[in-house]
């Protein structure tokens, strides 16, 4: 099953630039595993935002919780998930 | 998978009476046969709204629509759906 | 450059069956023709609703516009566009 | 009576890991014995947010707000309660 | 228990002026009902609008629809319903 | 006249706990004056938050700000106003 | 006591024109006659839209909305009430 | 003084098709009218909607409301007004 | 030219009391220098609330900006800007 | 492709007063550059707020975010993009 997710990121003004880096690279790296296993098929960056569109293909709610949750940013996310279903056009 | 849906109802103005009496007849049907089918767990009614909370649980988001759709007041519907993960405390 | 299009859909009640079914069978041959030339990649329902979430690949926003424009179903359409940037993840 | 509750959760950044951790804990022991009461019926995940749905089943809003304000988390919880009649569909 | 009722009132333009004036006795009459059983104990109009906040004392969420669903402009009406718990000033 | 007045305390997580219980305890000092005096008639609080609904009657807004401005957690409160009109219901 | 009224009018379609200029006559009178009587201090229009700012100066919420119910328009308007308090600067 | 005005238009279902020409012809010539003025400077359409942002520039709001008001399909425009102050980059 | 403005104050929780004094003193000092100019004429307190309507009397959206930013306080702001177009009834 | 883009700036209260004059100059700066190039080609200030509409000229949603996230200010952005198509009255 698909979910479209959309992710704003807000990290606090006092953390350190190092520590802002270190999640940077972690992230970048986690999502690379989630798009090798196809978890992660499509992702987008929200244009002037910090901030993404992304599309995850997993069996159900609980392993889409464990993809996010498991992303390094993901204690300063603002996530929101609409589900979808199949569209006839793409039967 | 269980998705929390909410469901508001306006049927518009001109509706026969007799119309509206036999929708909801047929609505109360479908909703008894997908409550036997385990599809519909649960459902409540919101006080003062034509509206209702209701609980799926469905393989998918297909399965979701197509049981929402099969509703017969589906058409005057307008219906949000709230995907659920399993909650540890209950595992 | 790609666009995420999020398109609900309200007939008005008074609009014949037949004329319903003459549009949505238009819309379906239209949809096909956009996602043979490859304008709408993706597609997808949202549960529960007349709504669908579609993904465009064109060259701005005049062609997205002629594209949506072009539906049988148009003047019946909200649509809410949201322009997307590429993802370093995806270079 | 049931309330339908939802819950959002945010801790402050400043919070230290251990006493996250011993919130946590709590929070689930807590969480353990009003669901044995049967105060807490039913709880579930938001996916990809720190939030909840829950299914209180109480005497009145006192008891509701008795038993909600008895969670370890309560000060940093951001909580709506939705009051719920019977659906003829479950007489 | 007792319910802070948010009430918003639109009646159709095209009933007649007849049909409004028979709603409203009607309505005043079920009103002076639910004053006089106590379920209903205050009401006060929304200055400017159609629209009335009232404060129901009933048993639970399900006396609530009763009451409301018993008024003649219920058909015509947009509610919302507050629950509300005992302040302990008031104790 | 009578204004319907919903409040909502968001205090510092900073602030010590006797701070807040000192502030906790000159609140219900103020408002056991403002009920005594009746110029604050009703209080109820909203299940599962730390807010309340309360019911003043005063001669007009400007005597309406000064009780407010005078309960001791004013500085930490969000507050919204809303005017009510006598209903002929209560003539 | 002062309130800021702010007000937006929306006939309907069908309203035939003269039943339009007859109401907006009527509805410039009957102002009229509420600027006269210092009931109405200032009014402005909203550009671009059917609706306007005002200023009312009435003893309370029941002059007010008497007020705002004589206007031959008052079935199409959608009315919002802003009480005012005295501002120490104009002490 | 420059006025940023974002226009949506909703023609009614039942508006003949020659009428909403004629109207259509109308708007254009009226709005060519206002560019060669240099009262109406820029103009888009926002994609997928029957909605454009403009750029009004004007003495004030009274001429704003005016040119607005003379355009042939505003009764059926939603309009909103944003009111444009120089930037110092622009200076 | 008018601009109806709301003004909401939020000063910084760790702000000491004579900064705020201070800040309240010299705010009333250049409020009272708008009102001697002509450029501020009516002020409103909103009861309940630190925040104000006030009604400007200035030539463009650039005097206005001039003027608000002047403000002491204009730094803790938040400011709603409503441009005010001549009502008919007061020519 | 053409952006209406909407730009409220929030700084951190405990920035230091040199710190935000070296932000704003450079601000100011890298501001002039994007105008020299074409590529910001209007800019508005928003009156009594932090904020500013911008019109930009670029090739698509990558060309935009690079502009914008090269702004020295951008950390502290809240931004908001339109995408614009041309409109028949500017062909």
């Amino acid at each position: 099953m698909e979910f479209l997710v959309h992710i704003e990121i807000a990290l606090p003004d006092a953390m350190p630039d190092e520590e802002k880096q270190r999640l940077a690279q972690a992230e970048a790296e986690r999502g690379a595993e989630l798009r090798a296993a196809g978890t992660l098929s499509r992702i987008w960056r929200v244009p002037g935002r910090r901030a993404k569109w992304s599309l995850y293909s997993v069996a159900d709610a609980d392993e889409l919780h464990a993809a996010l949750s498991s992303l390094p940013l993901f204690p300063w996310m603002d996530i929101e998930v609409h589900p979808l279903a199949t569209h006839p056009a793409e039967l």
